[in-house]
């Protein structure tokens, strides 16, 4: 019996083709963020299950993170996503910190999940936080650097909605405007959060449910508001819709677009003040990509001075599914270079003087007939073949063959790197 | 009761610091493979258990491997190597792939280990592997490039040693030189392996517990062996060590130095022919840094066609450790060119005009005191520092401070960049 040729389930095998794409995600994120200022970090992939059990989602702890027993008897989880562990490790160094702390990480994460379009068990994520931050300067911040991020791949701004919200007037609304308690705001938290994966009329049984027929209109007429000054004057009053208007107002100056979406939740119970997220808008592809927001109490959990945060999250599939929507993939050539076939011995030193001239050169050393070494260079889709046999060691002069033009060149060594890096 | 603020046993949190280590350390991995036509790919970190049940070693398998039973009763692994996952890989596009096919992966694994320096619970490793190459050829290349990427991180050939060995040629001695059967021969190898870990007289006594009193001489007088001319002659008349003198003798060429080393077993099961590890000569860190070797026989578990493949995995505690101990460190700086400190609104266009020139700009809106600005931007290691206020803005003149020299410079915008980055 033979071994599975298949990865573990919903994880994907990921070839060259699939890498550089990977790469070229990455390299987008890696050049947004650090031109911000940010640094980058790491942490294991593993982490004592507690980390998880203060603040995660319950959803995401209960059914969705692999968890299980370590040879020592420890409780230990696959990291489901990064915040608990870049809070830790800034409440670890509270005090050689030094604040404002911008750090960012690009990292892979379990979540047991049923496997679906942009939604894989095994995940990877840029995380950028801004520690100890207390100004809306910081949320300003890192929503435009989530358009920044957008706009490095190639999107111009009609691409996406970005939607703002705050946890303070989504509390306030709860517990004061319809004066539910803590369990059943949870509940109707919950429910508008998944809100547009259920059909109208069961969203509305459920929302009555919850609040009592005679507040469902006020919920009706809370989700039609489309602006802050749209909300009803005992909510506005409060004051608690104040830093949605400024971070819009501050963005707009920065020529970013947000808007205002009452429904906008954030599926973990850590935040405390604004929440964002960003949707694709194509008709195609039309969803949530990815979001962030504030949360001043996590690092406190640790055991030291609580620390003001604000953060984001984007990740690598679904930023996929949207460069694809919207035709932005890029045309990635291979690391490749040039394929020097090797005819005698001895031809090992002309890579290395190609190598040296900044060539990335595969020797083929397989001695096969040429129309074979030409259909392997082909197959992986590269674009410059070189050959060195006595003839070329002796004269220096070596033929070098574009594969895609079907063009040849007569050349020196000192000559070939230029043809092939000008090309 | 708080959270605790270490991470999982074993596991390090990686800050900043140590983050462009590690980055510096990938890149010249990547650098190094690619300039040898190496393109990378990567597998998901959970792995069907199955997968280590043919060919890893049992201790590692059994003892070392983090397993468990995921939510759907799967039998899972956390991967606590690359080479099943690409061998798997590679069989599923047998027949898509253009061999020879290069290919590479930089990824973290897990073993549950005993933490001791230089092994981390959890690892990250460079994994370079040339599938579909049956000529010595490939050995050549893959030890060569061992050589190549301790070079690129500047060491010298003294620093290190190469050492050499064959599978066949084991097999040979085991079963026709000494006569062991496969039980036996196991138990000598794995001892073998182990033999600078157990002081003499102990390996002694094991040996001849092994192959018998009569033939401990034998196996002490094959231990003496230093080059594969001097092993006995119904040895070499085998046949089964001249790869390893074919091979030195090509890297010889290639101005890379390589030893016979009897001795030299490595620890996996699937190699079949040359192997080879590298050790570290510095008196302060004498030991095996990492190794490889030829596994023809991998692929094939998979129910497709077999392959012949060469491969080597460096680790990145390891190159550390070798780096730290020849002063091969280098100096590395934050991403962040310079920190702009917001004193009005308005400020953030110049940031955004600076990193379109090419900096890293972190911009500091907290409003505070001077010096408390510059004692943060300090301890973040960081060099310059732009202040933009009214006048600033007005004059479109900007006063730039390099805190390491406490030289002052007065710039216009598009002279900042420039600056900065020459310095």
């Amino acid at each position: 019996m033979s071994l599975d040729l298949k990865p573990y389930k919903g994880t994907r095998d990921i070839y060259p083709e699939d890498m550089r794409l990977r790469r070229y995600i990455f390299d987008t994120w890696r050049s947004a963020v650090e031109a911000c200022g940010y640094e980058a970090y790491d942490a294991a992939i593993l982490e004592p299950l507690e980390l998880y059990a203060a603040k995660t989602g319950e959803e995401i702890v209960s059914q969705q993170t692999y968890t299980f027993t370590d040879r020592g008897d420890r409780q230990v989880a696959i990291r489901p996503e990064m915040t608990p562990s870049i809070a830790r490790m800034v409440a670890a160094r509270r005090q050689e910190l030094a604040y404002p702390a911008r750090l960012y990480s690009i990292a892979n994460f379990m979540r047991y999940e049923k496997p679906q379009r942009g939604r894989e068990r095994e995940f990877w994520q840029l995380n950028a936080d801004i520690f100890g931050a207390e100004s809306i300067e910081a949320d300003v911040e890192i929503i435009a650097l989530a358009a920044a991020i957008l706009e490095r791949f190639g999107a111009r701004p009609n691409m996406y909605t970005i939607k703002i919200n705050d946890r303070r007037l989504i509390d306030f609304i709860m517990s004061q405007y319809l004066s539910l308690d803590a369990a059943s705001a949870l509940k109707l938290i919950k429910l508008l959060d998944k809100k547009s994966k259920i059909p109208p009329a069961d969203f509305e049984a459920a929302v009555a449910e919850i609040v009592g027929n005679d507040n469902l209109s006020k919920v009706q007429d809370l989700l039609k508001v489309e602006s802050v000054s749209k909300l009803p004057k005992a909510v506005l009053n409060s004051g608690k819709s104040d830093d949605i208007k400024s971070v819009c107002n501050k963005l707009a100056a920065l020529g970013v677009a947000a808007e205002f979406d009452i429904s906008l939740m954030r599926g973990f119970d850590y935040y405390t003040g604004i929440v964002f997220e960003v949707f694709d808008n194509n008709p195609d592809n039309n969803r949530s990509m990815f979001g962030g927001g504030r949360y001043d109490g996590l690092v406190g959990l640790f055991g030291v001075e609580d620390l003001p945060v604000v953060g984001f999250a984007p990740g690598e599939t679904t930023t996929i599914e949207f460069l694809k929507a919207w035709d932005l993939l890029p045309d990635l050539a291979p690391a490749t270079d040039l394929v020097l076939v090797q005819l005698v011995d001895g031809a090992e030193q002309v890579a290395a003087e190609l190598r040296q001239a900044g060539l990335n050169v595969a020797v083929d050393f397989t001695g096969r007939k040429l129309d074979k070494v030409i259909k392997s260079v082909d197959k992986n889709n590269l674009k410059w073949i070189l050959f060195v046999g006595d003839d070329e060691l002796k004269s220096g002069v070596f033929k070098l063959k574009n594969l895609r033009t079907g063009k040849e060149f007569t050349a020196e060594i000192s000559q070939i790197a230029e043809i092939v890096l000008e090309s």
